[in-house]
């Protein structure tokens, strides 16, 4: 069994999610090529990394990405780390031959998502980005169902990601919400996910037309919170809202199937509302993370008395991914994507093959925010 | 009791509809202040309205609208006829001093929706179009928990109409796939009504961004079809569908809001699929016709261990419409929404008021119309 | 076409049901052999049904039922009044030689049912029960599935009605609650309609083990009611609950089925919710009235990766009923069930055969509705 | 930090879901006083249990439980072997002075159940009972919303553990249908868990009547399975079923609430649907495993207009054991469960406290599960 030393970047909740993945995806799957070993973890400040190790199951800590990179006894390098640090970190690891993967978006430019590509590609290192919502088994069956001809040619992609955790006005300035260092708002943080969903299940997107808005311009700064000062005071701090609020579009799709994305943090209700519904000649799908385990399946040729949207639990053993868990109906959760991430990563790393989906998709998908910017300011369609 | 003599034209799926709910309505709300009486009912041929007055309750039948509208016992004209027809009837009526209860989509181009309000206007009649989704009372419901502020200023209008009736390539490429006839496929049949939802419950439209696409460009003609002519057979007769199949469309709202509107007829599994989700900055609402006495609302001040989408049966004595039916949880259905049309059009005649919905929302529905045809042309948003 | 003159006893809510009915059925199913003549309706006092009368649709009025049965030109008559009366009313009326259609259950007591089922054998009449919810499409659909063995041999029945109208405890003591007159509260109201369903899909019932129970024992007199006395005020008039607030009830089939049953007004937030479950050995049916227009089925021999229940909406033309009324998803309502059994019941007129179901179902049902009452006092299981 | 050392019996299902537990527990939950150390597993073959060690993270392995429980360094004894081995080792441990952890049913009968109790008393040990539903958060936030009386008075309870794994007659005898290794079938194996949370949410169960089918008595051996005969085969070996497939039964409740509960491996579709809905005086909660981060709330106070059912994610941080997890929407597993089990032991152990549920819980299940088989030979209702 080939074992594959992993140095992590970020400890904060992607670096939470993916030690977890290292820690238990070899438990579960353990019998496809590869195991990662916890090497090292890296982040500031020092005080944090230093806590974070042994917590999180890592042997030690590094407060310098570069020193990571550096290390020797490292094989791979995982990139948890804001999106502004992306493509720094993964140019330098490749250029160290190391195995790259990398939370999404892959970068916060197009330019930067495309020199990490082409760093990959000449340092022949393999590379793998994380759109952990492809391993969620009811979405990639739904892949495999498209890729099968059950539902006929796609028509259709009607895909959204809501959430609803700035809604209040009163919610601080956050990282997430200043361009510099987030590179867009909920386009680029969950819209990006959705459209990727998009392309693994439909195809290219040709085409796209975008609306970008921010609803709440000024929202406190975070010092200002922290200080306590009254909300109501005219004293308090107030800084500018520099991403999107939420985002909708329209697509055109490579195969001619047409879609509408919507990414939003102000839809009260929503938690993790990562959902689509996909229709094609023979039949259409449904699905949404927040009832990750089910996939809605409607088939034309169902006898005529008897055609409806089937609940599928996608929990059975002939189901992606399920067979290494619980018995039917036991469900799984969020943490479980990233698993399944690492377990396809070993299984690459194994057969020495590139794994999927790749820094080719981070650009495929960035090249579509990025024209989804473009069509914001030129208020009309524009080529992906 | 002020006595409405009614004479509606076309006994069709509409004339049905309307026919049902003058009768019913008397039954259930008999203390409007004005009652329908089914003085004649008009189309062609001669022999099928003949056989249609006595089944759908008319006393006499016609087979001229000109006739109709020149009766003098005639107070009131209910169009039902195809969308090509609205304007030069509703005009002759409105002439004729007759009420005006006019189908959706007004008619099938703005200018003629234009002429006709501006034909009732001079005429001092009253007028009304029937947009019955308005009248479900969940919907109405919904429109009034707006207007009281219950979810706060509106972020998100979330539309869509799906049904699927002409997912088969071998339909026939019957009157509304045709553009003279029907003036637009998806967009004008059913986006009409969604897009009619969108202004009763958030507010006027200011651009839209639209896209139409027609996914099978050729179908069987009728007379093929009815002659048996083999599906497979070289010599059979195509003709070409001239609306869309589908319209995809990016709305902004003169309020601030934004919007995705969506209507098509290529969704296998939705047969009558009208349904929004509403998103303001105190809550969310949600609906979908196809369990219309239902309506999801989602309150940012529930307390926070509590809070979740709370599936409301609209079906209490305190919701609109709702006592002059049936206990709680016993349902109504599709022709209700009809029925309720005809309460609030009799209770507007008997308060000598102007109903609504009226030929003012059926031209700025035509506007939207109009403008999301303009959009699909210049690529780009435009000015509704 | 033959002509059925009817005379309706009872102008309450069943009367409206059922009024109704008789207006509606000749519009949309015109074609089954006999047609129903709206004659004479009967109540007291004499003052409401005269209003009663022209509102519902009625030609004349009686109040007295013996005078209305004594009607040379009454054909049928239809029993809408409460429980304690049907028996004496039902028999004169076979005697007389009328057709008999009557609202469940069909008696107060089994003794009294079974004279009814004799009365109308030995008159040769024909005659019916209203067990309304047997023609709700979805509920017909799902008999006949089981009749063609789609779901295999039956294993389980879980039948359920809820309701919450009398959980406030100041809800005065209506007559529904007093045993004299209503025969039996939840068990006899709403349980009679779930036990029938269960006949209807499973078959007949062998054993039952039942037990009743009422959580409120004093109410406020409906007088201390309305003579608005305080809810604290000490003097406020009390009497005692005699029927059951809710019954539960174990049964064993003749087919070798188990299942439970449960009646209850105790349920806040459940309207009218009739509903079941039922498990075969190839699949599984669910139903549930708030949402009548859909049935779910499972089927185990569907492909192993695409299992699940199906939502099917019983919209379609394919559907029982359902091709009189509306295009695909556009739903129908409670009071449409009642438009079914006069279909039903004017079809089996014209075609001179007995309706169904008809008095045998009643007594049937009576029968098990006696047993859960002697269970519940021997404490443990009783032959039916 | 106190250290427990843990020693775990089994290694099959259970053995590894509890694992799991230990190896993920410190993890998310760091702070609770205790922290489990996977000192050893014990099970056979001894084959089995060698690759099993590692595979699961434990430090050494045993054949013998006798072995194990002689262990100085073993603190605690968790007992996940077959249900006839509960007593003797769990009374063996408590002798030796170990905390004791054992998996539910508590013991195959009643008496050994409360041997067991008895045993840990007079050893003055910690015990706790694998209940692990009650670890759900929206179990647990249920059993909360009704002791802060948020629901009022229960009425109802109306639990249903449905599954479908043995509706295939060819199905092999396996060891859970075997009566002297299993105990029960259904009624122990599932049922047990939801008269379980019965207990939890409502309270003591003073009566039940209950009965319990085998719909399929003869199986083939698993040898005959296991040698590839063919199904048809006349000479292929058949053996008894001797436990029930399903059991049903009524309840009554010391605090006047009724219930049925039923159990059953014959519900096609129903994977792991452990399902219950409880209704109160001010209100009701709907709760299926299926979905089990989903709670539904219906409460008679809020506004008349906007009553329903609420859904609510109970993925917050406000909610039992969410905040040690993933932001809102991002919904846990079955697994969970387990690790919410081991946190509360960790916790009860290091504040000194008995842990909940206990043996205690397990015996009072017991005597329900004892009562519903007495009352299925008793043909009527016993005391629990």
């Amino acid at each position: 069994m080939k074992q594959v030393n992993v140095g992590l970047v970020g400890y904060g909740f992607m670096g939470r999610a993916h030690s977890n993945a290292y820690r238990q995806m070899p438990r579960f799957f353990p019998d496809v090529g590869a195991v990662p070993a916890m090497k090292a973890i890296c982040g500031i400040p020092l005080a944090g990394v230093k806590a974070a190790a042994p917590q999180l199951g890592w042997e030690s800590y590094e407060s310098s990405w570069r020193k990571l990179v550096a290390r020797k006894d490292i094989d791979l390098i995982d990139i948890c780390s804001p999106g502004n640090t992306h493509a720094e970190i993964a140019i330098a690891a490749a250029k160290a031959g190391k195995i790259v993967f990398c939370e999404k978006p892959l970068a916060n430019t197009l330019r930067e998502a495309e020199a990490m590509l082409r760093a990959a590609q000449r340092a022949r290192v393999k590379h793998m980005i994380s759109f952990n919502y492809r391993k969620v088994p009811a979405v990639t069956l739904a892949a495999e169902l498209v890729r099968k001809g059950v539902i006929g040619q796609v028509y259709h992609w009607r895909g959204t990601y809501r959430q609803d955790w700035i809604v209040d006005p009163n919610f601080p300035l956050v990282w997430r919400l200043q361009k510099p260092l987030a590179g867009s708002g909920a386009l680029g943080d969950i819209g990006a996910h959705n459209i990727d969903l998009a392309r693994f299940i439909v195809g290219d997107i040709s085409h796209v037309c975008g609306h970008l808005t921010t609803f709440i311009k000024k929202r406190p700064k975070l010092s200002a919170v922290a200080t306590g000062l009254s909300a109501k005071s005219s004293s308090r701090q107030m800084g500018t809202v520099t991403v999107d609020d939420a985002a909708i579009m329209l697509l055109r799709f490579e195969n001619g199937a047409i879609g509408t994305i919507e990414a939003t943090r102000f839809a009260p209700g929503r938690k993790n509302y990562n959902a689509f519904e996909v229709n094609g000649s023979k039949g259409s799908m449904l699905f949404d993370f927040e009832r990750m385990n089910e996939l809605q399946l409607y088939l034309r040729d169902d006898p005529d008395y008897a055609q409806g949207f089937r609940n599928i639990m996608v929990t059975e053993g002939v189901h992606p991914y399920v067979g290494a868990w619980w018995p039917a109906g036991h469900i799984i959760g969020y943490e479980h994507t990233f698993i399944h991430e690492v377990r396809d990563l070993m299984e690459a790393i194994g057969k020495n093959k590139m794994p999927s989906p790749n820094f080719a998709d981070g650009v495929a998908c960035q090249r579509a925010l990025d024209a989804v910017e473009r069509s914001n300011k030129s208020k009309g369609w524009v080529k992906v």
